[in-house]
């Protein structure tokens, strides 16, 4: 096991790239799905299931854990992973996004953001240096430098400001940082829709220099026309040398196209919070198992998962178990999402090693065109 | 693998029984503690995790199936047990006593009883006829007869009434059963508190002929010491050479003194309710593990459990948890309190087995009088 954070570029096809992240705690696959344990938890998942569905990696919410249990409460019980018995690698959010779209009473200055929990009302600072300690008391792997986005729509200016300002909370991320063997630190570019701010941002960070680069200020607005516009150009402005991961993304589609435009790493709530709702993601698209069609099927979501709720459940039960509120359900859907959003990742990264990209993304958008199963 | 349903008396240790109950869908280790599934599930738990902790039936709920999803529909789908993927033994209520807790507008004669729906208001009719025939719908392998029972405190004269309906309702249920291999029908004594009543009930239940028999009407309201009274004269009442079923019993100490008292069988919603509510039962009694001591606790539950509650996580993971209202807590909550059951049940086996029945409960109590651990 390697005592060092390292990336290495294993095949590309097209744009596309298959590689493999080097931690102390384990190699990440990638293209890679994080999914999301904001509170120390996989919500309705135990830890050894997500790994169950080919997780590497889980990412882990800054923002959520600082308020509650507290950072420093889970370094003295020992760090994250030991905390919700994960001992695989952990990514974590700067924090900064979610106080932007959860806290109450923000106020926005040059030094960082003071804002009041949405828990409890309490007042909280975070800053560049903040965030960097938070990240290391909690033990993660992958740490995210403090940043700040606005959402899209927005003017150039509003976008431009934004920008620099976390240029600056760049720099001051990677040397509150420092130096930590086997951790790594990414930085993260901005600028909106705008491609000259996108080049500028790349370029500050490529200065600054980081373990890995993400592509933020996406998927907070735009429609994917827009995102896949931004990521026909962006990640190429970003060191081909180093992972590459797109932030808070997204539906299968979103992900099958940011890979192809050479993105490494993803996360999203998706699979956990659609499984709650009831919506399941299967090869032929989206399944809303609360739908009467579904009371008397025998058959699975699909027959051909392999995830416990495919193998052992018929829609009947599935159905039956979501309109009875039962927790069941959502054990059973987010396995169900979280296992097929690996198998999406798996297959890609064997076209792209087989060089079969195209095909296999053709493929990928014909099945779903089919839709769903006809009721019986 | 056997074709027959039966009971074999292995040990005895005082009035408490070991035994073994053969049904063609798998063996039931007695004293066994059946899990309750409710809604088809046995909430917050996947099957598979259930028989880890050493459930060898489930307890399933005639009233609460037959109005959703339906046992016709259910039947339809292939039984109880291809519908909730569970392949060991299930015993079903007769649907009596939770029309009587639960549903709306209820109507007794003696025919049966008419009641709305506490889901969706619809009118239903249960007779002993319907007990029998949705419990064969649903495929259950022991069939409680059709019965009625008062909460206590109640006068004699309405206890008396109550007990000789359900007596008739006993017969019909038999006749309305039939010829059944491999399937049980189990008769419900009723009488309250009154021995007399009590004696004139299994004198009926007897003259009838049943494959087990229940002490029912208890754990109604009567308290620990009454229920005890009457377990000290009624199992002896009833066939030596049949299970002895004491239906919705209790708490750990509750089981512990009917075993002693000669019950083969329990079931309750205590261990998974209580997981739902962050109450989890131990040896040392139990601990509401939302309480404020635990939140930086970095000790398990209970160091001596092997449950993943116990093996994986401290009490300030489990707090945390419950606190967030995380769904998580739920599961590991309930795993914690369903292992703790059954090995609650193994231990006196075990004890019965070994002729150490009494040093084996002065032991159960003396680690319950030694209360929760010290806070660190």
């Amino acid at each position: 096991m390697t005592t060092r954070f390292s990336f290495s570029l294993l095949a590309t096809d097209g744009a596309a790239r298959l590689g493999r992240i080097d931690t102390p705690r384990g190699q990440i696959r990638t293209p890679a799905f994080m999914p999301v344990g904001t509170a120390a938890t996989v919500k309705a998942m135990r830890p050894e299931s997500v790994a169950e569905t080919g997780a590497d990696i889980l990412l882990g919410n800054t923002y959520h854990l600082m308020l509650r249990p507290g950072a420093e409460r889970i370094a003295r019980l020992g760090g994250l992973h030991r905390f919700m018995n994960w001992d695989r690698p952990i990514l974590t959010d700067s924090g900064g996004f979610q106080v932007m779209s959860l806290a109450e009473l923000r106020k926005l200055t040059e030094k960082g953001v003071t804002f009041r929990s949405h828990i409890d009302g309490a007042r909280h600072e975070l800053t560049p240096e903040r965030s960097m300690e938070i990240q290391r008391l909690l033990g993660s792997d992958i740490v995210m430098a403090f940043d700040e986005c606005p959402a899209l729509p927005a003017d150039r200016r509003r976008i431009e400001e934004s920008m620099r300002l976390s240029m600056r909370w760049a720099a001051r991320s990677r040397e509150a940082f420092g130096d930590r063997p086997g951790h790594a630190l990414f930085g993260i570019q901005q600028g909106g829709l705008e491609r000259d701010l996108r080049a500028e941002s790349a370029a500050a960070l490529k200065e600054i220099g980081f373990d890995g680069y993400a592509v933020g200020g996406l998927a907070v607005g735009e429609g994917q026309a827009a995102m896949f516009g931004v990521l026909d150009h962006a990640p190429a402005m970003l060191p081909a040398d180093r992972p590459r991961y797109l932030m808070g993304v997204g539906k299968p589609d979103d992900i099958v196209g940011a890979v192809k435009r050479g993105i490494d790493m993803m996360d999203c709530v998706l699979p956990t919070r659609s499984g709650r709702t009831g919506q399941a993601f299967t090869r032929r698209g989206a399944v809303n198992i609360k739908n009467a069609r579904h009371q008397e099927d025998p058959r699975p979501l699909d027959a051909d998962c392999g995830c416990p709720a495919c193998r052992d459940y018929s829609r009947a039960y599935l159905h039956h178990l979501f309109r009875a509120g039962e927790i069941l359900s959502a054990m059973l859907l987010t396995w169900h999402n979280l296992h097929y959003f690996q198998e999406l990742m798996a297959g890609m990264r064997e076209a792209i090693a087989a060089g079969r990209f195209a095909a296999w993304e053709a493929e990928f958008h014909r099945m779903r065109a089919l839709g769903d199963i006809e009721p019986l």
